[in-house]
């Protein structure tokens, strides 16, 4: 197994988790140093755990100790190296937003650089188990949801699917912890700056917003645009969103709660509430938990997740285990 | 000047911004403790600024000693203290929530009490200056406005009284620090549960919700029902509101934030702000940040206030400001 | 597998770890409530992943349910259950304080009552397998240690044992989580009084005083007794130990690393560091994470743990594995 | 009244205290941003409140505007600044270390650099006021203490010139919130890395040690060289010092309090506790809160005090207030 990108929080988590797969050796672990490392320089609390450098490795090089990569890379340089490692026959699972969005022009337009594999976007599979499971098995190439993606459709998708809710008007508000952010020291998650404070940013212009709505749209059979507006909570990890749409006739909190049951009964990772749900109950699990309330005529679906886990790296090991055969729940029980 | 119930966070604060204030002296402060304590073992950051005990005072003794008097006891206590104090020719503001609602039969619906004192009820006046300024200075009566209530009426009442919002359909998703919460521990509040964590609580049924409703409908000269959603930060104090609401007609961002800076323009707490509001940059003062966009043909209204000091403690001092007479802004700048 | 005392956090992280656990099966869980509820209603994490309810069971039921017995009950009530659940050959891994003082009269005297069981009071061994591995392979009854006497036992003991450190003005100031003040409601542990804030606490009364002292001394052959500090610092979990001791003689930073490492080698949890431990770095794991410095003629020793897992129910794990034969690390890597 | 270096956290507070000092206009703010900003774009909580830009300033034109300067710039570039202002008749207030050491030997060894100003070195006064009120009340040049110094020395110097603690072997274990290193973000502060984690830093090499050790040293009349461990706590701003010393005869925990009482008496920012400081309870203020206790025959101290207030810009108001001739607590109570 290879991880092209170690040194971030996602990548960390990923390592966390394969070092309890059973099926699964660590074999290649990337970064841009030009010099190798330890991993636990890199990743402390991995000190004796692992026995291994992160090295700047060719695609070449990678392609020989792994059948299957993790691409943990920035938008961008993830496509250029999938690109090159499909066809040698890899498996690519892909935590950047490269292959999210199937429209080579939506991507274009929200990430402000022209695709650089549209060949293969053709071919991935967006990787959300509860919805695409089939696809996901017989996949080479998985674009791995992004981590309020995962949050609101695992939310709104059912409703819509079931025709319950209308397409128009959603309101997506979700609140993360700062580890979305990325492990690059920046002004805004400089801890005295976020520490004690909540604040929106990206109103109206994050890139998560159109991947929203091209998954809700996929299961409404009909355009869907929603509001979304994402809001910086100072914790470490973990997202809820709490959803507002409007019900298309007549319906009740338990009518609400009993679709859920039925559409996730099979989930193993799904688990809908009576009361409601908090991100530290799912925090360094693989568990979306959500319910909703029918409040003044208005339809509230609340679910959390944890960013990094069911948000990023768990939710990749999830797709693993589905394109390698084994127990889909394998390391994340 | 008295406070009564000056055992809690929101008392804490009041004394701290009347310790600064150069027209008042704090002659007595209440609890329900038999035993008088020095305020510096109830609150010790006063220590050695204050030579008073709490003491369980009656409300004779207390209205001996001070004109004006601050409610900060549990609803139901503070009506039944207020409809003694009047009467004496006493000014009360009352920062529990027994004045808010100006409809017995509401109060009594979401409280599940029988209003304790409903002949002053209706003279009580809502302690909102931006909106009753002038009703604040001829008041005996202070009903102190709710801290959600605050920043989610400073964030709408200007576009529903313009009528340039629907008053229909109109979301209000609230983030507050735990402080909102209260002194008493309670499961809910207690450090390990509450860090590193985001939920949300009272869906559909916070108490809130009907005072927002009433004074939104005053503005907008029409029945207003939010749907009202409050949620908890792992933080100490602070409440951003983040309000959705369906344009009127076509409008634009700048456009809306054109219309906050004449609404607002001669206020000395509300700050437009094109940038987005954050709870830190409000923390400790008397502000309120505000910033409005307009996403997907929907209006999106940003609010951020300090919740002990603009959401209580320091809109309690504005309001005393008005009623005698000196500067507003006196000790809240 | 049964656990006494179900509804607390080193219960809830027990269950966690024997969940990952191949030789075990979690078959009774106890808590004094009278009716019994469902673990996930007690803990919300564990929704889905173990369908078993608390039970105010009898210790004959558990004691039919189990062979192995986790006590999570406070001290004195913990010393009950096991007098009664030792003469029907069960093994007892006792996380209370109540078997690790070995003389009956210190624990009454810094525990402030008579111990209830000072016949099986002989029998207990020191739940710490870094000293006491031997023993604890063939022991029934397990103290399993503290958690501040964890994280400063690692640090000092090899010295102690050494010779190399002089018995005498041994400092150990200590940094805790608020987890390890319990699950319990409490003005201290209240959000709003102890976020943003570090004040120390128990000075020079603290009980794990006397537990630090006792292994301390068994460890140097002489008497020890250390000048204790514990603080509570605002984050979930994590103890850090700085502990300050004179040397016997010249000594450097290269040869006290050199010391643990030869004393430590072998031993799967503990990891001697050339850099700073953290606390976070160990978080979630078995891991006691330590270094030391020469400063000024001084030995300074830092030593990491996390409060719920190596200082609690990761050891009583780590016990469990070394009693019934299976690998030490089972469940815990 | 002008501030250099304008853009940092005790920059921000020096500016909240002075809008709030009666004799006080702020005329000039400093940064080496080229082009000038609006104070409210630097610090967001200061919109609305200072009608400011910050300029990048000659040291000219600050002269111009302004007899008495604060210094808050890097070490280094401070003494090169007031080595010009001096000259000039104005008065600063240096925050900086530059004029802390009095030896230009050891300030090279510690900061790594020559002296820039070791001529006016000589006449700067340690601006300590419970030390060195009136060598402040006529000095012209004033070195502002550096933030644990304060907590520490405020701590032990007291007993040191009593004679009642040994200067050898003293501990002095600090605890620091995150605003301390600065507004610049580095990963060390980058929230994902500090939240959730204490750790040590800077161990027997923290720059602030040579400061304890020279101002203890002259409270002592002999040398005096502390070990000396800083540690990173998450939260925004607090220190807590906790020291260790040996008594040099029989003393208690009273006999220690009376002292402290007797010292301090006419202090208007030291309070003596019978019980312990929390850095919550001397948040914001100018104060600093100890205490004292002996334990196993060692004397255990314990001092609290906001970094940013009491250890940089109340100080330096303090100070200011001294030269000026106002009244000392002006601004600060």
């Amino acid at each position: 197994m290879a991880i092209l990108g170690a040194s971030g929080y996602s990548a960390l988590e990923l390592i966390k988790l394969l070092l309890r797969h059973p099926h699964v050796e660590i074999t290649a672990l990337t970064s841009r140093h030009s010099e190798p490392r330890p991993v636990g320089e890199v990743h402390p609390s991995l000190v004796g755990r692992l026995d291994l450098a992160l090295e700047n490795l060719s695609l070449e090089a990678v392609a020989e100790r792994s059948d299957y990569i993790f691409c943990c890379l920035p938008h961008g340089a993830s496509a250029a190296s999938a690109a090159k490692l499909l066809p040698l026959g890899k498996k690519v699972i892909d935590l950047s937003a490269d292959y999210r969005l199937s429209d080579p022009a939506e991507y274009a337009k929200w990430y402000g650089l022209e695709h650089v594999d549209p060949t293969n976007l053709k071919d991935a599979v967006y990787g959300l188990p509860e919805f695409y499971r089939e696809e996901i098995r017989a996949a080479s190439l998985i674009a791995n949801p992004g981590c309020y993606p995962t949050s609101a459709i695992l939310a709104l998708a059912p409703l819509l699917e079931a025709g319950v809710i209308e397409p128009e008007g959603i309101v997506v508000d979700s609140k993360s912890g700062v580890s979305g952010g990325g492990r690059e020291p920046k002004p805004q998650f400089h801890f005295p700056e976020c520490n004690e404070s909540i604040a929106a940013y990206g109103v109206g212009t994050h890139r998560h917003m159109p991947e929203i709505d091209q998954v809700l749209s996929d299961a409404a059979g009909k355009s869907v645009e929603v509001i979304f507006t994402p809001h910086l909570v100072p914790m470490d990890r973990g997202i809820l969103s709490t959803s507002y749409a409007i019900p298309t006739g007549a319906t009740s909190t338990e009518a609400l709660l009993s679709l859920y049951r039925d559409f996730y009964a099979d989930e193993p990772f799904i688990r809908v509430l009576s009361g409601l749900p908090a991100t530290k109950h799912v925090s360094g699990t693989n568990f979306c938990d959500l319910t909703a309330r029918v409040v003044r005529g208005r339809v509230v679906v609340l679910s959390a997740i944890d960013n990094l886990i069911k948000g990023a790296s768990g939710a990749a090991v999830q797709n693993f285990n589905l394109m390698s055969g084994v127990s889909e729940i394998t390391a994340l029980s």
